[in-house]
């Protein structure tokens, strides 16, 4: 019966040697996989004192009380391993929470991920054709960059103040010229990777910019509930409840691993949203769902979230101190109010791709250099590095800066 | 400042009581809500015994073994809560769950997913272009219709035999005539809908046609660690490590809460896997990978496995029973080896959507219509349905078919 002969290439000693393979989407041959995750495997190597990921720090994470609210869930919800809706009382605490970000939302707005990225996945599926625009500051998160480039899109840049946050005029001067963007996607409290957060009336005039033009905010926000200072600023969807998609995440306030995020949307995606998501993962674990509504059953998390934020600031204090000290006068670098980044731009003709490496070889210390976050066609910030505070001891930011201030200097 | 005063569209009266709402993605037009899923929402409500849904058994969920696991990582393992690479152990275990399915493969080769449908959105993401050829099945799992249809394909169907599975010669023919599909997409073993498995000599014949012709085989595996016959037949993998795509799952054999899956590929496909898997949600919880591995060094999943076999084997046979005694004689329906479904073909011009509500109404039972799994330009199915026989006690489902026996005749 079988007579499924017919070969793949015309057959030859060599060919016959070398078997065929499978053929690749054609988008794969410019796919590139992260600089900045390749690198972070490099510099993770032990002994390395490390201000390259973006990691928070474990010593801090709940285990104990997430541990009994796990527990508790596994003994006593029937339904904590099965496939089910999202839970319902989660995102009522969603809607508590979010109202420390000085957000007023209901739970049907309330759209729940596998993680801060997955909303970022989502909504770009939603909302962008092929080619299409999306507006992004030079200096960006790489994970949005991963999520657009597929869509090979036109991407319009703006910069960003380093005191005062993105630039408005040259948003509003892209929007005059007639720009229609799928979005603009921004991180305003705690930029990664420039450690500012917009000020107040930068906001207020971005979110009127976004309702007149008809153009939507994707606010990036797993930073907003780090902050350092006692004047708290509203997130961006404060100020606006159509125009802003909020993208918010457990990961830094509870634990990465829990893969567990949220958005605040208009209710009239969710549908759709949902038809999108189900496709990618059918649905968010609704054990860690539970799970992490009964952590917040508990009434733990303002006292982690006061924990986290005093150590942190700890932590911050500590470096800016130690790059005072340690770093060369003319360098100048970010004082953040919140979130986990430090930007420093050193003076002259550096290159800190190439400093890295002497960095790890000679002083076993690592950062993330400043071209790992330039949107496509940018300047390359080729003398500007990140470097992240909230994963090291106050002693160990301060050695790990002294060691880097002799090889920047 | 703030001269952002552009309107989006001419002001009038009217257009200024409806505000401008985000511009989504053209795609999004033809975007379906999958007529599963809204069914599955209607048809689950309290006092409805079901039999639509593809859930396992609750009560024999592994919970007690699995709060254990869970808390022993919990206590004791560092890296637990925190961002971080595949868990190797796991992986290895893998590997050795793998050899049950006549599978010898090594860690290198597994790619962990957050579930199995977060395997089938990557693959086609790695295999298919937009307008490419994709084979399917003409009755066809549902999610793979939801991951392939935003690629707008040609979809090239093949009939499927009831007893012995899909049909070889229909795709031989197909290749005879030059298609080059993406990949051939199959439930070799307990195919859902249909609750078929493919028999050994057209598992070889398909492969062979596999290579011969250079078409992947996506393999589908959910169901194939629940077989009920002595005689174990190997996956499809188990016959070539270059051409078959293997996609396993958690869910059936532990719980679909953990959303955890895991693929066997080629070692070179890794790389790629894990740049798009990145931008979807960075990594699979870690947590849920450590717990899961925990629950496997305690070495308690093939008595757990055993116990599935024989309750789901119970429930089977009670439902076959039951269709002989309460269904018309001029019905059909498969008699599945493994899995959780039977498929049943109802005689004369009867359309079972419309015996759907009638069901739930008159006798408060529900099943899934064969219209929900009919590959897109096949025919539909009308008089077709899905019952799967895992969710309900044996004594539900004598009862219910018996309800259902009284609606179909």
């Amino acid at each position: 019966m079988l007579n499924a002969t017919k070969p793949l290439t015309q057959p030859s000693s060599l060919e016959a040697m070398t078997p065929p393979t499978i053929r690749l989407a054609d988008w794969t041959q410019s796919m590139e996989r992260s600089m900045l995750r390749q690198m972070l495997a490099v510099v993770s190597r032990p002994g390395i004192l490390s201000f390259a990921g973006g990691l928070p720090a474990p010593e801090l994470f709940p285990k104990e009380g997430f541990a009994q609210a796990m527990a508790h869930v596994l003994a006593t919800d029937e339904r904590a391993l099965q496939y089910g809706p999202p839970f319902e009382p989660l995102k009522q605490h969603i809607v508590r929470l979010m109202a420390e970000r000085g957000v007023t939302c209901r739970p049907e707005q309330i759209f729940l991920t596998t993680g801060a990225q997955q909303g970022l996945k989502v909504i770009a599926r939603l909302l962008m054709d092929p080619g299409r625009q999306v507006m992004l500051e030079e200096r960006v998160y790489t994970g949005i960059q991963q999520v657009v480039n597929p869509y090979r899109p036109q991407v319009l840049t703006v910069p960003t103040d380093l005191d005062l946050g993105i630039d408005i005029e040259a948003v509003e001067n892209h929007l005059l010229a007639g720009v229609e963007p799928a979005f603009l996607y921004v991180i305003p409290e705690a930029h990664n990777p420039l450690g500012v957060s917009i000020v107040p009336e930068r906001q207020a005039r971005l979110v009127a910019l976004a309702r007149n033009y008809g153009m939507p905010l994707v606010e990036d926000d797993p930073y907003g509930f780090l902050r350092y200072e006692d004047s708290a600023v509203p997130a961006l969807r404060a100020l606006d409840e159509n125009w802003v998609i909020y993208i918010g995440s457990f990961s830094k306030i509870l634990a990465p691993a829990l893969r567990l995020g949220w958005m605040v949307v208009p209710e009239s995606l969710v549908g759709k949203l949902t038809v999108i998501k189900e496709s990618y993962d059918l649905e968010t674990s609704g054990l860690i769902q539970r799970a992490v509504s009964a952590y917040l059953d508990a009434g733990l998390l303002p006292s982690h979230l006061a924990g986290l934020r005093q150590e942190y600031k700890r932590r911050r204090d500590t470096m800016l101190a130690a790059l005072d000290r340690y770093f060369p006068e003319d360098a100048c670098w970010t004082r953040p109010k919140s979130g986990m980044f430090v930007w420093v731009e050193l003076p002259g003709e550096v290159n800190t791709a190439d400093l890295l490496w002497q960095a790890v070889e000679e002083e076993q210390v690592a950062f993330v250099p400043g071209t790992a976050f330039c949107a496509t066609g940018t300047p390359p910030a080729s003398n500007c590095l990140r470097l992240n505070f909230s994963n090291c001891t106050p002693e160990n930011i301060e050695e790990g800066i002294r060691r880097l201030g002799r090889i920047v200097k």
